[in-house]
């Protein structure tokens, strides 16, 4: 294959343990190993919506120790050699630094697209457009691109990004510089952020140099950035793992977020449009399985009866519904989760309730 | 065994096939058939309940061939030629009439007491104390007593006895005059009927002599009578089956109620005070199943989060509730039924779209 123009990689981030979509999410099986949108789990959807445009060999995926082996027998087309474990999850910033420097390794020019394992993109053409134009902006000197997703409802739940002032347009995508990172807000001041029109969700994607990223980790977390040096002499060595696990362990937790983005001075934005949806928790379903008459989301084999509005999973049983509106209703093998939609997100504070009785089978 | 003064014998009516605890009760196994009140089936506790008072020799039950074999083998103290087989339902007088020309072939001062093989008692004692003052007074002449319910509440789901005056007072029961029987009531008639004090419930059990019982259905069912007398001279006899057969072929349902007991003259009552519930539905298991600290009524492992009020059963899986009140759920091997508690006697509107669907698994 001829070599890509800018030379782009993905970093794929495969580390979460998602609880949100309990009783299906596990930790052995968290949501990116999920088949639940369509008949491939959602890594692979992510991966193979990425194919046109970057290829399994420059595509590298960071994953747990569990769920190593699963992943690399899923993604036929990802070497090995490019599934990276992490030990221990330690959040973003030093997943994302370990593949920064398995790619600088490999190509200094190389742009490295970072995304999570996990999201819904209903329009991949759209994505791949987006990334292209992100690419060419992260390309052309040392910034840091963030896509982020114009808000529609005032969402706690997520970061947000306050954009400044558009500074280009590449390939008709608009071009803004990032004013600050916000965390979570109040439903109030999202209710503001919403109104102002300036502060878009932060959906965890970014597009840079791998020589970039790793510059604003040398100045912002060096301590990390020592122990990704350490990582990156051991890199192909017999101590690989072993200088891995201990960097790991001294390690402290840190998202890319706070730890470098907020902090970096070159900060670009590009505006996701892409039908994007992060599925934080069942009640996204509405988005995704097919509706019936009767407006009830099902995956399921379902007999209702003036039943409206609810979210239906069941593999093997038939389920019956009657006057029931609004209502999640997942079943697996052994566990069955009910709660209205709105109380959907709260299911982990059944996985809390799990840990406590100790029931870790269903964890 | 010496024999009881007066004779008593029982008859449990097990023919039914109720859909009002599907997903639990199916065609196979009907709710008389279910272990959902205690680790026994309810026809096994129904005989039980019985046996301080008639022994199995002196039961009948009368049986859906469907049902013969599983009955039969639950039912280990009463003989195999204790259980009446009807070809087909032909509602309650044909299976009452068909039960007393068996009792009366083998004691003609016989006294009968039939009763539902899938009700709730509490109280058996209590119970018991009923059926002997009932069989006392249905011992004094040809008197047809029936024993009904105090109502609670405005229940349309149930046919109505309009009680006249007091006539007797036996072992402590007061007996009345039934002035008449009422179908089904509209909710505003059952408000009356709360309200007056003289209407009580119908819960289907009767007391009676065999001989008096027939000389009712030979005056207002002669059809039937006719039928009962052909079947009579075949009990035991080769052809007993075929004759069988042939009569219920020709048989007209009728009820027992509408059939006898409205047009009969010497109808007395007595009030049943120990703790009855037909189990009409799911609702129901609210006074059955415990309830935990936050008011769920409970069959089942469960993790509830701020949910109060709701129904549950499942025999292998973990239920994971947040903030529901008042649903119920239902889980069996192949069915899972979610609805509010007062839509819980809709699921036969759900058995009524199974058949449409030709899903007969389901049945």
């Amino acid at each position: 294959m001829a070599k890509q123009h800018p030379p782009m990689y993905a970093v794929i981030m495969a580390g979460g343990s998602g609880t949100r979509l309990w009783p299906k999410s596990r930790k052995k099986k968290p949501k990116q190993l999920l088949d639940i949108v369509s008949s491939k789990t959602m890594i692979q959807e992510t991966v193979e919506r990425l194919s046109p445009l970057i290829d399994g060999n420059h595509t590298f995926i960071v994953v747990g120790r569990m769920h190593f082996e699963y992943i690399n027998e899923q993604l036929v087309h990802v070497p090995t050699e490019n599934i990276l474990v992490e030990p221990e999850g330690k959040n973003t910033a030093p997943c994302i630094g370990l593949a920064a420097i398995h790619i600088r390794a490999r190509d200094k020019d190389a742009v490295m697209v970072v995304l999570p394992s996990d999201h819904l993109i209903r329009n991949d053409a759209r994505f791949r457009k987006t990334l292209r134009a992100s690419t060419e902006v992260a390309q052309s000197g040392n910034h840091l691109v963030t896509i982020g997703i114009q808000p529609t409802f005032p969402e706690t739940g997520y970061g947000y990004i306050q954009i400044g002032k558009k500074v280009d347009t590449v390939h008709g995508e608009d071009v803004f510089k990032v004013v600050a990172f916000k965390e979570k807000p109040s439903l109030a001041v999202a209710k503001k952020f919403l109104k102002s029109g300036n502060y878009m969700w932060n959906s965890g994607m970014f597009v840079w140099k791998a020589t970039a990223i790793l510059e604003q980790i040398k100045i912002h977390l060096p301590d990390l950035y020592r122990g990704l040096l350490q990582i990156e002499t051991a890199i192909g060595e017999d101590d690989e793992n072993k200088v891995v696990d201990e960097v790991y362990a001294s390690l402290k937790p840190e998202s890319i977020d706070f730890g470098v983005m907020e902090r970096a001075e070159d900060v670009l934005f590009l505006k996701g449009d892409f039908g994007w949806n992060d599925i934080g928790s069942w009640a996204a379903m509405e988005q995704i399985w097919p509706k019936d008459r009767d407006g009830n989301f099902l995956h399921a084999e379902v007999v209702s009866i003036e039943s409206t509005g609810n979210i239906i999973h069941s593999t093997k049983k038939l389920v019956a519904v009657i006057g029931l509106k609004d209502i999640v209703i997942i079943e697996t093998d052994d566990a069955l989760l009910v709660c209205p939609k709105e109380r959907a997100p709260d299911v982990r504070r059944v996985v809390d309730e799990l840990k406590k009785r100790g029931l870790d089978s269903y964890l």
